[in-house]
């Protein structure tokens, strides 16, 4: 099920990444990139440090110069060994050295720079004040689809997470749920999960009876029970891109209102991958689904966006959610996931990871939408 | 070995956090702090949410106001189970909304705030962009004691993950480590630390022969030999705090110079510690420990500061390095752990973590620091 290993990405790859980036960047009025530790800086170079501290780890990308990698001394070895150092130029400073001086003199005094989502105020503060004339701005507000369109390569990568988490869905409904607790389901999807290949579990929500109202319980101590609804969403990485599914069970059989509720998130969700298409708004997606759901009076319960990127992480640009309205293009992959949420009650939501094609969406996650009876 | 379970920290315990923090603010000329998820909200609420994301979380401190959580509404529910959630207001945002504007409404326009060290630069941007008469500063800049002096009941926690450790290190000298890998030997770690008592291990270094001139190699495929020194370095969280030890041991009988270099390392260990006192300045222990090495040769293989502050992280001020002019305080706990590294042949560190006494210090990992020949 783990298929075959891809060939890891090379230092040619991550060179072809900065050098896009880097003329991005340059399309969009800005002086370079200042790249964090975090997903960015894995999909640019290959590079994670072990831990992100305080100590400055930044990747610096201007148009017509070579990337410059600012590393810690004591985690240059360990750069150095990235798959895409052969692609750059590491500057490392040593501790009590002035780690903001070494970037400024890589930096347009006066220039403005996307800077990561998730870089650390503490570093900003201190780029901001070596460089007074310097101005900054969120590297996903300016560039939000910097990672989102998926080549070859990574499309491969995406299928093969989703399949294996196709696969643990197939294994779990086969699992006893009835008497047992969240927290142990939920331990039996983390090892499905890494028996089908996956190097890293994100997340295994099982949320039971009235814990599926709550879309962001994880799985606790309470023992699932007959008749109860169950929501399931699981996902992580495998060789490096992510998984994300989500399926609602049932332990025995459903009442009248747990069908139709989950006959509605069914339908919304087969809107929201039917509104998938190049040149459709994010926020279509968003809207197709939603309409479903408000149609059939649930809309209020309905209480977050319908869908959100996947790629080096479970969780990224683009958003499908109303005012987005970013354009799909070819190779974008994200979730439709909506939900209908009862307060006390319990919840319902389906969720497939879908890429836009040529004409059209494909679902990377094809396991049956129909509501599966489990034990 | 893991002892009695402490008392949870209160509402009361993170109200009374909270206050003297809004007061150690003010006191420094700020109007405010500004909290984001990581260790300073953890200290302050008891709150972690599950994973750190795009989405606005952030604690509004002042004096003279009620603590503030701005929270995304999926994850309020989470945060109002926080133990120190009764001393403070949640005020959720939903998607969509904009959380900044909602922040700004309770900051003065023209104020300058502490901001966490590791607070998104998205966030920090969208709020100097939602103010533009703020100015905000580096928490651990303005104030980088806030969380360094330990109270009565956060020592207990902190001896307790030190013996937890030191029980770790009596227990894995008895294993083999010639002929198996590092990586298994961390795998052991690892797995001694949770059996005595951690919820969380952070990090298993085990650096044989020539890795252990890398003071940041982790651990590898490497085969561990007969004559190897190793350098181990482990630590985690019990009870929501830190620990973090370090010893090099010998497979078989150690040359000569490999005694010296040890025993070189265990002095400066010991200068370090003896260094420690009410009064004295955090570069003070850095240079106690530094003079021994440098004077027995080594001093250019001494490439890291000496040490760094520990609680509810494993890694946070106050930071024994030159330049640190902070007067060590009673109750502040921190590492003493200088070291040798030779490039491509061995390296030494030896590390205890001690906190200050009323008269001096009190080491909180106390195993030998003798050299440990192991099989």
């Amino acid at each position: 099920m783990t298929g075959s290993t891809p060939a890891p990405f090379t230092a040619d790859d991550y060179r072809a990444r900065m050098r896009r980036a880097a003329r991005a960047a340059e399309d969009a009025g800005l002086a370079g990139l200042l790249v964090a530790p975090g997903p960015d800086l894995v999909w640019l170079t290959g590079y994670a440090p072990t831990a992100v501290t305080e100590r400055l780890t930044l990747l610096v990308l201007a148009a017509g110069q070579d990337p410059v990698l600012v590393v810690p001394a004591l985690e240059a070895p360990d750069a150095a060994h990235a798959a895409g150092a052969p692609a750059l130029a590491l500057r490392d400073w040593t501790d009590g050295k002035d780690p903001y001086a070494a970037t400024a003199d890589l930096l347009d005094p006066a220039g403005r720079f996307g800077v990561s989502d998730n870089a650390w105020a503490l570093h900003l503060l201190a780029l901001q004040q070596a460089l007074p004339r310097s101005s900054y701005v969120s590297l996903t507000e300016r560039l939000p689809m910097l990672r989102a369109v998926k080549d070859a390569a990574e499309l491969t990568r995406l299928a093969a997470a989703g399949a294996a988490a196709d696969a643990t869905y197939e294994e779990i409904r086969k699992f006893p749920f009835g008497g047992r607790r969240e927290s142990d389901v939920a331990g039996d999807l983390a090892d499905l999960l890494r028996r089908f290949g996956h190097s890293q579990v994100d997340f295994t929500i099982v949320a039971s009876g009235p814990n599926g109202a709550n879309p962001h319980h994880e799985a606790g101590d309470r023992v699932i029970e007959h008749g109860d609804m169950v929501v399931l969403d699981f996902g992580g990485l495998l060789h490096g891109y992510g998984s994300d599914t989500s399926r609602t069970v049932h332990v025995g059989e459903p009442d009248a209102e747990q069908r139709r509720v989950h006959d509605v998130v069914r339908e919304a969700q087969e809107a929201g991958f039917r509104a998938v298409r190049p040149g459709a708004a994010c926020q279509d997606v968003d809207r197709a689904a939603r309409a479903v759901i408000t149609e059939a009076g649930y809309g209020e319960y309905f209480i977050h966006r319908t869908g959100h990127g996947i790629g080096v992480t479970t969780h990224e640009p683009p958003y499908m959610i109303e005012g987005e309205e970013q354009p799909l293009v070819p190779g974008m992959c994200f979730s439709v996931e909506p939900g209908v949420y009862l307060p006390g009650r319990f919840g319902v939501r389906i969720e497939d990871i879908v890429t836009v094609t040529e004409d059209g969406g494909r679902r990377l996650n094809d396991t049956t939408r129909e509501m599966v009876i489990v034990d």
